[in-house]
């Protein structure tokens, strides 16, 4: 069963061959019986569209089922090799890659440094190469690719891939991604990290419903699964949690203008440099980190102190959201239990009795990768809505 | 257009009789061609099932329609007349009860004192006496009704109605809401009473899809309204702001065994002791607001500081959450201006710029009655859901 965050019949036609195709590929019907008891569509309509389906290569007939009584059902399944599908995690010092199946298996991958400050041009340039690499020793071309998804580390205008004044990647205000992807010829989703991530994490976890991502690396913020779907807010900016503010005895200017917020309290940035005041050898994050895993104990100490900051805003999400699980993620994660441990405490402290008590609160399993699965995982659903499906059967047919 | 909170489609399969059904009493169908082109289901099928949904007398025939050409089509109507539903708010004081056609109109209301700690036994008769009184007003009997919808101030399993350890419900938990009701012989939806504010304030303004709305009274509580539906999230608690830690001068215990919540600090109750501790002549928060709306200079203090304590813990959920409005409810609603100017103060002051920009901010214009009007909408969208249709289909044909 592939999980889907945007169940097609909110947004499908449920009359429509993309929702049919949605039926199958997500495991919920195999057989022309199932489509027609699922769609509550006539058997000749689901058999028209099944037909189209087959000839446009998209559906299998995967030979008889078991009988029931009477002649045995015709199975069908989807054909998950189709198409291959492009998953790009673009961040601040480095690049993730993944070229997947059409069900979001992960066929290769690969990962790269690169200074996001060195523009759209180039930074898009290096990820299309590294791109084209991966489908050439799959044996495959840009044409097999039928959508391409990116994560990128700061706020995008989803429905047209603009980058909108993105603080930590200078150069790219205006900048839009899928421009520099034309030669693909297909669908390209862009999306900001963290709403990726969560798509990455409920297709590992798909009985998960409500759910937060905190992604906690230079800055902070939350990819938000609400009822099953990615939750983005009236204008686009849900889950930007690094700027609320919280109380402290300093008063710590922020970039954003504002004193006291979250990330610069509690960020990967602000907590090096912190290190660095108290005369740890730290330069960046990573530096922080490593010390961390060492068990130096000012570090560890440190740490420990950002996941409680970190857990007091969490508490007052969780009085507010009712989530079902938290998962930790970003650079600071691989920290492990002194991070967790300090959220842990101040959320249980602070949250009320019902929305803690079915609580999880756990480290991604998936740091590295759930960022271009998830952008793959989103690919494949933008091109295998009801208009693309409907463009793939008239070209076909 | 009568807006829904829970559209059809998610709920309903779109082959039912109760999708088309819900298609006409939206206005989003005004024909049978309406119906086949928004259902995709085929002439045949639409035709049988609107022939039933007129013969349960659900649908009117409304004369013909503009032609575009051919034979002008014959028009649908929703028939609004084929039942009536009690919408019934329960707060701590007071109980506020409407009967409303099938589109939520209101037909006749009624309001009156109670004391919810007379126990469910007593506050439901009363209750349902009222109820009587204003069906018999209307020529009705109890036989008319469809549904009733109920809100209660606390929590409450919305599947079975039943009452789970309300605080401020001293003799209702484990009360079984419905049974009491038992005699109607129709469906009884419960919920706590922020939601079905909720559900009437967006039926006042269908336009908002992302809101909030903070009931302010004893205590605090905070209905949620994400991508046009109600939010409830993964255990039912969602919206239940009033125990958000805040960060105080004081140690202020509240009821619930933590310090410092946000109820503790600038709920009704503790406004109203804090004013008499002030030596204000207040015994009660309806006195203070009295003394507000007078201009007395230290109510008028006092509650647009708890203004901005409140401002204060809902620019962190602004940031998180990112809706385009919160409406401002509950008995302090009432003292007005000096309460949205210190949440407005504190809101604008902490919230993200791109949270903020489109944010609006803003006192209920129907403080009194939004209650009972969403909890009668709760009560249609239940009773004219797929099981209930269904249902009456059959009995009818």
């Amino acid at each position: 069963v592939l999980p889907l965050l945007s169940p097609s019949p909110v947004v499908d036609s449920p009359a429509s061959a993309a929702h049919l195709l949605w039926l199958v590929r997500t495991g919920r019907a195999r057989s022309r019986s199932d489509l027609i008891e699922l769609s509550g569509l006539s058997r000749s309509s689901v058999s028209t569209r099944v037909e189209q389906l087959l000839a446009a290569g998209l559906l299998h007939e995967a030979g008889p089922g078991r009988s029931t009584g009477g002649r045995p059902p015709r199975l069908l399944s989807f054909n998950r090799d189709a198409g291959r599908v492009v998953g790009i995690d673009l961040g601040v010092t480095s690049v993730d890659v993944a070229v997947t199946d059409l069900a979001g298996s992960v066929l290769a991958a690969t990962t790269d440094d690169l200074d996001i400050a060195d523009g759209p041009d180039r930074v898009l340039a290096r990820t299309d190469e590294l791109t084209a690499q991966l489908l050439r020793s799959l044996g495959c071309g840009k044409g097999d690719v039928r959508a391409i998804g990116i994560g990128v580390p700061g706020p995008v205008e989803h429905a047209t891939g603009r980058l909108v004044h993105p603080p930590v990647m200078p150069g790219w205000h205006d900048a839009r991604v899928p421009d520099h992807f034309a030669d693909y010829g297909c669908a390209v989703l862009v999306d900001n990290d963290v709403n990726v991530i969560a798509v990455g994490e409920q297709s590992r976890s798909p009985q998960l419903t409500h759910f937060l991502v905190v992604k906690m690396g230079t800055g902070i913020g939350c990819g938000i699964v609400l009822d099953g779907h990615l939750y983005r807010g009236s204008a686009g900016s849900a889950g930007d949690i690094g700027h609320i503010h919280v109380d402290d005895e300093r008063t710590v200017l922020c970039a954003c203008g504002n004193e006291n917020c979250l990330e610069a309290v509690a960020g990967g940035a602000a907590l090096a440099r912190e290190a660095a005041q108290l005369g740890l050898p730290v330069a960046t994050p990573r530096d922080l980190i490593g010390l961390t895993v060492e068990g130096d104990r000012q570090a560890v100490a440190l740490v420990r102190e950002a996941g409680r900051r970190i857990g007091e805003v969490l508490a007052a999400l969780v009085n507010f959201a009712n989530p079902s699980c938290i998962v930790v993620t970003g650079g600071l994660a691989r920290a492990g239990n002194p991070l967790l441990a300090g959220i842990r405490e101040a959320v249980y402290r602070r949250s009320l009795p019902l929305a803690a008590r079915s609580l999880e609160i756990r480290i991604s399993d998936r740091v590295d990768d759930a960022g271009r699965i998830g952008a793959a995982r989103m690919a494949i659903d933008g091109c295998l809505d009801e208009a693309h499906v409907d463009a793939l059967l008239a070209a076909s047919n």
